[in-house]
């Protein structure tokens, strides 16, 4: 089986998409980064649902962006709760997150001779960041082919985003139909002391909306 | 003075590149990353150098490339000496370090409001590392252009690559002509346990080419 390298956070999407590219047959390399994030629930997370995907090799980085980039959820400023969900860029965007994670997702993909990266990024039912778009991803992929050895001598790289044109209802019953443990995941960007999910701020709201279009429980809330 | 970010490791091109980009007369706020190169020389000579240009920023950032990026320069094998310098990618090659890097400063740039990055890539007399050439470098301003809130709002990013086509000497012709002091720089791979340069890897037979060619003495060496 090929090596594909997986960034996992603990949430529900990263999750989704490294069990369907696991489905096409690709062995998975998970990387997880502790970038600083207000609460390590994410972190605990991300182990628990590494183990239930059984994958090849598993590597926790840490990086802590507070010092180079300001976000709601590197501290900077307070989680927004239960603000309408339209096209603006909310205080949760981290500046750069998602080229800091590919690039180290790169690196490690290039030493392991992989040619294939898995990123749960959602252009549809998601937060307005720049970062999760089709027309990012295909630029990170040029430069990519130009920025490596493995690059230079004629690899290409890919960047599989199974989810990228699904609502947040359809990657649930694809991980439902998966046989997913949503249970596992944790998704709210500014959890109560206990770990519970807050139940307002965007991830929350979006994550509550899908379970209810998809007409499913969420585990999480048990 | 607008505020530019410098990737600044020690070494005598960020040095000198950092040095153009003030004299045009920005601003500079120096990024040094601590990636697990296999000596701290270079970081300390990062400081220096920061120092002595007069930097507005100054930040350093740990980030542990040991476990996923297998490179000479982060211990995974031994440095090569004396080997001849052609067109093939040498073992101290780090996989997709220059992106890493360049996507530290990308958010950096965008959390202080700044569109303009500086690195000192060379093409000309380098190590054959691809991610040093004109090629790459504007693959990732187009990335990063659809990447980030400032890229989306309209914002242009530049990155400035004043070393690119320039000889190794010609660099440092220009950084005396700029009263540089290059005894504060530290270029060697593989320095012995006092600090001293090694004189046999590929930066120092580079540095020593340059310092030849321009008919100066390395003040390093003294």
């Amino acid at each position: 089986m090929p090596d594909a390298v997986v960034l996992l956070s603990g949430g529900l999407d990263s999750y989704t998409a490294a069990a369907m590219v696991a489905a096409e047959g690709y062995a998975l390399n998970a990387l997880t980064i502790r970038y600083g994030q207000v609460h390590g629930r994410e972190v605990q997370a991300a182990r628990a649902v590494a183990r239930a995907l059984g994958v090849r090799r598993c590597t926790e980085l840490e990086l802590d962006l507070r010092g180079v980039a300001a976000s709601a959820l590197t501290g900077a400023s307070a989680v927004p709760k239960d603000r309408p969900i339209d096209a603006s860029i909310p205080s949760t965007y981290v500046p750069a997150r998602n080229t800091i994670f590919l690039s180290l997702a790169l690196a490690w993909a290039e030493t392991l001779g992989a040619s294939d990266l898995v990123i749960g990024v959602n252009a549809l039912d998601y937060s307005g960041y720049p970062d999760c778009r089709p027309e990012y991803i295909a630029a990170f992929e040029r430069m990519a082919a130009l920025a490596t050895k493995a690059g230079v001598e004629g690899g290409r790289l890919r960047i599989h985003t199974p989810l990228v044109q699904l609502s947040k209802a359809d990657i649930i019953r694809r991980g439902l139909a998966l046989g997913l443990d949503y249970g596992l995941t944790h998704s709210c960007y500014d959890p109560r002391p206990d770990g519970r999910a807050c139940g307002h701020c965007d991830s929350c709201v979006l994550r509550a909306k899908g379970f209810a279009e998809a007409g499913a429980l969420d585990p999480a809330l048990r």
